[in-house]
């Protein structure tokens, strides 16, 4: 282990595949790339990315059964979704004509089953974050040397153990001149601010709230699963926005926590939205009525897609500006690709700043998808070099700590 | 990480702390020890033994719910339990006079939560292992570089993830020119046979049957509760064995199996020990009387410890005695403390061989609570050198693995 230490962490650069798979739990993107340095003289360029999905089942089972799961279906399903990132590292270094022994190795964010930052359970009151997909299975399988389960350090120094993007996005994004927003929009939507010039302590990151998850949930829920998600945000774009019923879903008391905050699929996921439906046939009088799904569908999805919008350009108002200038926001994950997210936050955006340019990571030579999977790759390449990779202003943890956790392949 | 690397590794002598807690979920026992070298080089010796309590709710969760506990139950007992080893770990530090800075790490097995040797759930059809006591929890509480979760790098290549103590076995006991079996008494019995001189690949392990749970269950049955153990084996003393009966009992399969093999409390538990009791009955002609268990409880238990005592030795007739010679056994466990298992065990090996010796771990300055503490320590040390820790033959692994995850404190 020291030996292969000793040449992996002096190599001028190091070839890593970093393995994500989000809470939409489609399946596992794995990135292949190049990193140089550590902390802020960290480089990163990304070679190839590959995706594997996951079998039908298990995506049923992570999104319609995530939180009944038994130990049994935790253990197996630590193991199972092992073999799928494994599979998704192998594919992603055979694609970019690589050979396994070109890697120096794999890092590993794992499959999120539960995350609790508070401890709020009678029995059990502690805080905790479960991620499965076993790394020494990873290692074995690939004969890479694996790093992974990054969160469980940060939440052990009191910190949420997220969000983690963050380090990698100060990394990627710091500018000396320019205050930037890297805004996420994935299932949850998610910042990190970068000030001008700015050191690891005064980065400054968390979620906004929801990104796609309550568009999406609402379209599945009143289309019946025929739809899915909200291409282009063409049903947002038709739809006419319920203003009661926004200023309602405004005042939910996760916007006007102070940061660092974090929130997911418990606040906002599939009975949340139902919750907003009913609340839409409250306050549009239609409850007594016999109700047709589809002619509500558009307003319901404007009036989300609005929540999505106003919660981050409330976050932008109320916690980034006081603290520093925003010059560019550059957005990310599959938001980016919803029109009406994209439109709407530019309008919003020029009103707290007429001279603020709107940008994507496509602009920094890094795909949407790729994003995630760079970042872990990131922090497994700080774990190698024995370095602290949390930013403990983002998750609220007492000091910065090295995450992470070391299987060997031999 | 290199430069503790470099300093551990390289040290005469390193300072372990061994954390295990076993499937009685009693609590944590950690085990302070000194090890030096590696593989067949390894030198361990026990500083000092300390033990921590779970709370009550925890062994409740831990013996009546552990096969429904639900997915935030598994997330939170994770990093709970992980406070308890830590507890655990400080506790046996500061007991021994030590302090944290003595200290070069820590090797933890967790609870186990789940076992599944074989893919056989139908939705998830893989093989399945999982232990809690988040390692990042460990290492960040007590500062010390933690090494745990050993099992399923192993499983990873084919192998049980089970027995892991014979490589601990190997190395307190192996001797160049003695044959030795390593024969531990607990609710199950298990040995560890050492060829003199062996090589890793030449260790044989296997349970060899029941060891206190047949006698338990039925001393447990028939007084009524009112005793759960033959203590020092008085009972079985004063009855005689119904020779009929044992000769029965001792055609059970799974005698007869091959190792490598392991057994449990569904083969030899409660159901059991029924059945045997009725047998007994029908065996002395005894089914139509009226029945008095009180006096027939000496000759059943007699009976039952006569089992433990010939499916051991039946064990080292067929399958060691063939493979190279029995110079010493080593009794460990619970049983080891049965003075009817010792006598007889004792009469029994010197039809075998008149030279041989039956020894305790205790003559090897090792305590029976130490042992499986220790065992994970060295484990945890193989790790440390980049040394695998598995034996093959024992857990049908296609190949010696570095077994085990490495979390850092800082």
């Amino acid at each position: 282990m020291i030996a292969w230490l000793t040449k992996v962490r002096s190599k001028p650069s190091r070839m890593a595949v970093g393995l994500m798979s989000g809470t939409s739990a489609d399946g596992v993107d794995a990135c292949l790339c190049e990193i140089s340095g550590y902390g802020p003289d960290t480089k990163a360029r990304v070679v190839h990315l590959a995706s594997v999905d996951y079998p039908e089942h298990v995506r049923n089972l992570l999104t319609h059964r995530i939180g009944k799961l038994d130990v049994e279906e935790v253990a197996r399903l630590n193991f199972l979704i092992a073999e799928v990132f494994a599979k998704a590292a192998l594919k992603c270094i055979e694609e970019a004509s690589f050979h396994v022994s070109d890697i120096d190795f794999i890092a590993s964010h794992g499959q999120t089953l539960a995350h609790f930052p508070e401890a709020d359970h009678e029995l059990l009151p502690v805080r905790a974050t479960l991620q499965v997909s076993d790394i020494s299975v990873i290692a074995q399988i690939t004969g890479l040397v694996t790093v992974g389960d990054f969160r469980p350090a940060d939440m052990a120094q009191g910190g949420q153990g997220a969000p983690l993007v963050p380090f990698a996005d100060s990394v990627l994004f710091r500018d000396e001149r320019l205050g930037r927003i890297v805004q996420n929009i994935g299932g949850i939507a998610n910042l990190t601010y970068l000030p001008p010039g700015c050191r690891p302590e005064e980065v400054i990151a968390f979620d906004t709230g929801p990104g796609n998850m309550v568009v999406d949930a609402v379209v599945d829920r009143l289309t019946k699963g025929r739809q899915s998600m909200d291409t282009d945000g063409r049903l947002a774009f038709s739809g006419t926005v319920n203003r009661p019923l926004l200023r309602h879903l405004m005042s939910h008391e996760y916007f006007n926590k102070r940061p660092p905050k974090s929130t997911g699929r418990e606040a906002f996921g599939v009975q949340y939205a139902r919750k907003v439906v009913d609340e839409y046939r409250q306050f549009t009088g239609a409850s007594g009525e016999p109700w047709d799904p589809g002619v509500h569908l558009r307003d319901i999805v404007a009036t989300v897609s609005e929540l999505t919008v106003q919660s981050m350009v409330a976050a932008y108002r109320t916690w980034i500006l006081p603290r520093g200038p925003i010059d560019e926001v550059i957005l990310g994950g599959g938001g980016a690709h919803n029109g009406y997210f994209v439109a709407r936050l530019k309008q919003e955006l020029l009103e707290l700043n007429p001279s603020v340019k709107l940008l994507t990571h496509g602009d920094f030579g890094i795909s949407d998808k790729a994003k995630e999977a760079l970042a872990f790759a990131i922090l497994g390449n700080q774990f190698i070099g024995g370095m602290a990779n949390n930013i403990p202003s983002a998750t609220g943890a007492a000091r910065p700590v090295v995450m992470g956790k070391l299987a060997l392949p031999w």
